[in-house]
């Protein structure tokens, strides 16, 4: 038997075609395809052929590549669905919400009155201090 | 009295210093301050300096810029408030969320327990048909 430590994900067998999937768009190193359980109906993952992980570990070029097609499809999608605007999510690492160790965006069209409430500022710096540590303490590290 | 059709937002006040902000970054296309009104500790807005408004109208070099200046602070600022990943939101159209008319993209640090839940697949397409109709009607429109 022979042993293989990479195991591919989900994705990379929709792109090779093994698992069906409603795709949307290709080109030579972006794929797009129908989220299989939409948010709302559109919903659209736009991914990098090469399997990276995630937007840390993706090349600056291949990044480019992802987010043109993000731009190139999403109003279009948009429009196709008659939405009346869409959020751009990427989530990285588990506690992000990441559930396929593939670099993915999604594309949600929005509705007026689908009632999806983003997360609003839970946190606050109280006062001016608090905010002003954090942006020095990340300041610094850059 | 000088009568000027075009109305500044609060980012390009902050950017010219006019409003104070918990500045991060700054490059020659780019900018990076805290949100004040922030989800999670570190939670950071990264703008282009030139004020489009969408992900739609924005050009593409300046786009791959600001997704440059995304992918060079996300790990920082994980790294910075010991965040366990982060997610990357964009939202077009005030039915996305987007308050602010000037492009920008949300980095919030995730931390285990922080309790914020993404929307899930609220709708289905019930069988493969409805999928199938979706991207073929989104596909025909590119």
């Amino acid at each position: 038997m022979i042993q293989c430590a990479y195991m591919s994900t989900i994705f990379e067998q929709i792109i090779a075609g093994d698992i069906p999937a409603n795709k949307i768009y290709e080109d030579g190193q972006t794929f797009a395809f129908l989220d299989a359980n939409p948010v709302n109906p559109g919903h659209t993952l736009v991914i990098p052929k090469e399997p990276y992980k995630n937007i840390e570990t993706v090349p600056e070029d291949l990044l480019t590549a992802v987010m043109q097609t993000v731009k190139f499809l999403a109003p279009q999608i948009q429009t196709a669905v008659k939405a009346d605007g869409f959020n751009i999510h990427e989530n990285n690492g588990t506690v992000a919400g990441q559930v396929v160790p593939h670099l993915h965006f999604h594309i949600i069209p929005r509705f007026e009155g689908d009632d999806f409430e983003h997360w609003h500022g839970a946190e606050d710096y109280h006062d001016g201090k608090a905010g002003e540590e954090i942006a020095a303490r990340i300041s610094r590290s850059l």
